[in-house]
């Protein structure tokens, strides 16, 4: 079980944290500084400097061989192992936009592979190649406003049939991505047949975004933040029709579908957020050396040595698992790792936002201003305790798993 | 030691409930709505129609009677006891703009209590009337960028003597209700001796807000938000004159008024945090009842029982910590019962986030939008670690507290 | 809402204090030391030299009107409220043996209780004389190895009614006090009738401890202790025969016995809690001020200002919930007061726990040996968190009467 | 990094784990019962039943090759890495007795570890074989009773040169293993000379265990049990004399023993006590799969799938640290490993008390009893946090490896 940087991925670790200290985080700064600055006024807009920044910064990142890195197992990638993609989604979770510079964000790149495992070669071709060329964004359209979403089986959104023609109506909210402008392709749970058996009652569709009937009614805010361009919208639909070929994998497949792409989601999720403590462990000991109080240095007073000690315990700690959780992924397969992603799903956000929480309290009010990047990091940490199931579902997989043990019976 | 509700102070946690609920609340989302409506633009000016919702809410609350609760011991107001003020801050912190309405808001309390403990009968003529009427705002200036304030030993705007004017020159941030238009008054604690003993190093001047050489830089953001109009303001002093009767108490005295002020001040937030953790659990509740997964009401589901009953121990077990310091307050005074504002400093914030979390929680990806309060509350809530010093400095002060029971050696 | 000291209360706690420190604390080193001395070798028995410190103690107490303070509002006692006694309770749970001297140790103020509701004039004046006076003990049987009994429904030792005489069969574990020879009652529950409805089916039953049939099987061990030669024994009931009189209130009304019993003895336990946790925070301070490491009192080493600082904090918090509940016992009954209970009852277990713990940390291995009565007091405590129910099933209380607000539902 | 079981390993673990289940499980709980049974009465002489017991359990280890497993770097021993002895010493963990059968128990591998780095030909030849063998023990003296032995510099017991002899005088306490009458050597710590740089005040010396004023006072208790016959013994020595071979390494150079001593030290603890959490673990599950209330498995109840799940995730996490800090000590050395060591010395006794307590809270009373080895296992784990240095020492070195990435200040 080797855990430890490959000697390849150690290489292109340096050549992507280089990238994204010298490149672009700089530019990521001016990226959302332009936020709402495009003619319409319309933050969900982009301006022509955000475009030319995507552009420059893309292009570089695929000259250099930087690119998808997420595609552990496919020809058309580079072919890393999920254990040393790790490595770089940690980097990544930095700084903002520097994971959608490598094309390695989300929801996209569990979108992709949900084309990749289960779209028909026409699928495909329509949608593929834009996306792993970084040119279109992606959305997943799970989460529903009157349903605790967290208990798939509640989703409620209709499709049915006529004739040739499937016909969506209800809403979903929390829709990452769908946002930007250049987002069009909607991956959609939606129920097709509520008498069939409960994991069989819904289906995949692939939907344009720009389809008739789709409407997006709002951005839904995190602590208040719109998180624009990406958002994460509040969308109706109303008669939204597709032909049959919408369809992925097959009508009633829909868990199936969904299972199989969230693992590697959830993972990638938890890879940054470990980065972003290990950041704000950073951040955390250099204001305690520099910083003075009562004639010392904050370092040198009262517990805060032991909470530096526990940050980095817990982040060593969170990260081995999730290098397991990989490991397992790479090794096992996503289905039997599932217990793991679980494992991690539920450790690394928590451990996260206590690193980030101790290191605003080490800052003082300032480490809750708009002068450090601890409260952003935290606001988004808080959502993954929800995204791709809330804790509590997660600890109840885990727990399944470990009775099933010692049991024949249902757990 | 009587901790209940005395029969008078039931009467009145009635009327401001209702009036919070019926009149407040509602003008209160009507209020932040009309944020960055005026022409100019300016977030930090305030718009006709704010300017007559809080005319016309504190005009209702005046003719009731229900006006300056605080004033515990004063001829000038309603001689409530701290103990009862309580109860009755608890109801106003679940609203954000009910403090205000009823003349009961932080900072301006704390500012009222230093002009009527310390202030010469010429400063009390100059700004009591005012602030007492609801007419002006006042700030508080102790906070500075460059060192850690919770010593506030090193606080370093100086302030030096030319003929009989006082000369300021530095910065200050995180100036609460600086941004505020109808705000007057700066209380401003500036170094006058730097050669003093510790303690004898600071002074404290009343400053009118639009003395020349004042200049309002930014505001400072609370997790990206700049809490407009009322502001936490980094503000930049150059060359601000003022004249010696500006002087608070006594020049080198600033430390007295510090620590005479903060007894209540702190205090007031608690019963606040207490308020908020209340409507959390009542929100967190109803949704447990209301929403449904895996067939079962979330009431019903894992740990949510243990989550619940935890919110209620720990909500009754700092109401009556926060009680018992107010009671302390009442009958032993403000100096005497630091160690229990300290206590109750520490517990009272940290115990209100928990609760706000794990409401958050409960409510999966709403809790933290805006379709519900907690996120706000939570993040208010988070400065309060900081605010009046941070949980460390309080814990600090109960160890000592502590252990000079047992020896009458330095600790 | 009075929560203080009275001043009657406050000179019985100066009483009590001082017979505790000067006699009882000595005494009770020499009681336990003579366990395992007498001429049997058996643990069980007392020798004449804990016959004589008993009987010494328990006269001076007496003769002091130092005795059955719990006997809050019966004529037989002092008179005192139950928020009175809580005081005088935390000064008892300070040294093993204390409470016992003055007539107010468990399981025998609860038995007392449940005679003094619910016996009727005979059963009073069989077994009540003798025990309020001291001169006898009595045991509770309600725990069975079989069944969690946390769950009283499942208790299934039977009883079945031939003629006049019930006939007991089953075993019962864990009852505490019944390896004393002095203990002369066992107050026994025991299944009547399996039909009944849930809650009718359990009967409380008067039982000599010296009945034929009864076999006392083996001290059940706390953390390998027998806790001689009070004990928590294993007994089995072999066709052990019993007159209908000996029936508490009636047939089937087991559970309101149980119920009406629970509520003060639970109570007790959590005010003798919080006395050990004072103990243990005092032992706590003074080894941090008289200890050195690394050129320091350990008292102004790494987190130890903040680890003494909570303690206080939660011994405070945990006090106050104790006293609230035991103003509600006295103001609005046991029943009504029953969520109070249940929070006290998790709250103070765990809070002295963590503060025992921490003081043994604080005194390195030595926290742990025989030089220092921390050991003692965390089996002690932990045993507290199973008695008189677990954790969870008074979580569950709590979190139920909290839902009841906001549901005419089954929570 | 490869973490994993190597397949060599793999087979051992199978052997041991087998061996540890079928022989030595039931071998140790005969061996402990016939403690105390000696025809002197002395609780620290072996019967012959004990000593038959190990030494046919010891032979058959030894004829099956199951033996010194820790001596990882030596031509002596198997040559396993520290991974790979992880999973054996975990599985030790599970029964006691099970280490010292395989040659692999405290603190003999410690000491045998001083003797192979630090001794001279003739130390070796004189004391290893026979520990080699296990036909003797050795006991480690460094703790003392009246200094806080966590910082090693303030070791008093003092050391005199006469002549070509030491004379040592001065007690020692929490001396593990002295209690046995196999216990034939003491590494001791001294103090040679007070007026060096602190840390070379101090020499480690070879004492035979019968040297002529040498007492043993009593025997330290852990939650009131003596650990009889291994022990905690409290030491006397007066004019304790041995000559100038007994030095070991050099005068003046006992902390470099020390530090070299206690890594592998340390880091064998944690892996038992991992060992000892999974055991916890599956007896939770058990329990909560078998014992009903409420209707349900105790399963199924409130919040045990997440305490479940919760100690499924915190022994993972531990068990991969540990690896990761066994990986270090393999590739990079003990010295460079440090900062690892002391992570995983911190957070393994605490993650396993955990998992122990609330598989006894799962238990109910029996948790606590002699029914289940629960209790045993939490007292054991609870002296870990003490013995080779406490957390908060462990904790500082931690925070002071971090804090040095960033400065070239002293930290």
């Amino acid at each position: 079980m080797n855990l430890g940087m490959t000697e390849r991925v150690a290489k292109l670790v340096e050549e992507v944290r280089a990238m994204i200290e010298n490149e672009i985080a700089p530019a990521s700064e001016e990226y959302f500084a332009e936020v709402g600055k495009h003619p319409s006024g319309d933050r969900f807009q982009l301006t022509d400097r955000q475009l030319e920044i995507l552009d420059e910064l893309k292009s570089k990142a695929k000259a250099r061989g930087l690119w998808n890195f997420w595609l552990t197992d496919s020809d058309k990638g580079p072919g890393l192992t999920t254990v040393e993609y790790a490595y770089l989604a940690e980097e990544m979770g930095k700084v903002p936009l520097a994971a959608e510079i490598f094309n390695c964000s989300a929801p996209d790149t569990g979108n992709m592979e949900v084309l990749e495992r289960y779209g028909t070669p026409e699928q495909k071709a329509r949608w593929l190649p834009d996306l792993l060329e970084g040119r279109t964004r992606s959305a997943y359209l799970m989460t529903e406003p009157d349903v605790a979403s967290s208990d798939a089986t509640q989703i409620s959104m209709r499709a049915v049939k006529e004739g040739d023609t499937w016909v969506l109506n209800g809403e979903k909210h929390w829709i990452s991505g769908a946002g930007d402008p250049r987002c069009t392709l909607y991956i959609t749970m939606a129920m097709t047949d509520p008498a069939a058996e409960k994991h069989a009652r819904h289906t995949m569709f692939l939907i344009p975004a720009d389809t008739p009937g789709i409407e997006v009614l709002r951005p839904m805010q995190v602590f208040g933040h719109d998180d624009a361009p990406h958002g994460h919208m509040h969308i109706r639909f109303t008669d939204v029709r597709v032909p049959d070929d919408a369809v992925v994998l097959g009508v009633g497949r829909g868990f199936e579908v969904a299972q199989g792409r969230l693992g590697p989601g959830r993972i990638h999720h938890c890879m940054r957020a470990i980065g972003q403590a290990e950041r704000a462990l950073e951040l955390m000991c250099r204001r305690a050396l520099t910083r003075k109080a009562f004639g010392k240095r904050l370092a040198d007073l009262g517990a805060n040595h032991d909470i530096i000690a526990n940050a980095r315990m817990e982040i060593e700690m969170a990260r081995l698992l999730c290098l397991k959780a990989a490991w397992m992924m790479d090794n096992v397969g996503v289905k039997e790792a599932q217990p793991w992603i679980s494992q991690i799903k539920v450790v690394a956000p928590l451990m996260a936002l206590k690193v980030v929480d101790e290191a605003m309290q080490m800052h003082g009010g300032s480490g809750i201003s708009q002068d450090f990047p601890l409260a952003q990091m935290w606001t988004h940490l808080r959502t993954l305790r929800f995204a791709d199931g809330p804790d509590a579902v997660h600890r109840r997989q885990v727990a399944r798993a470990e009775l099933r043990k010692y049991t024949n019976e249902k757990v």
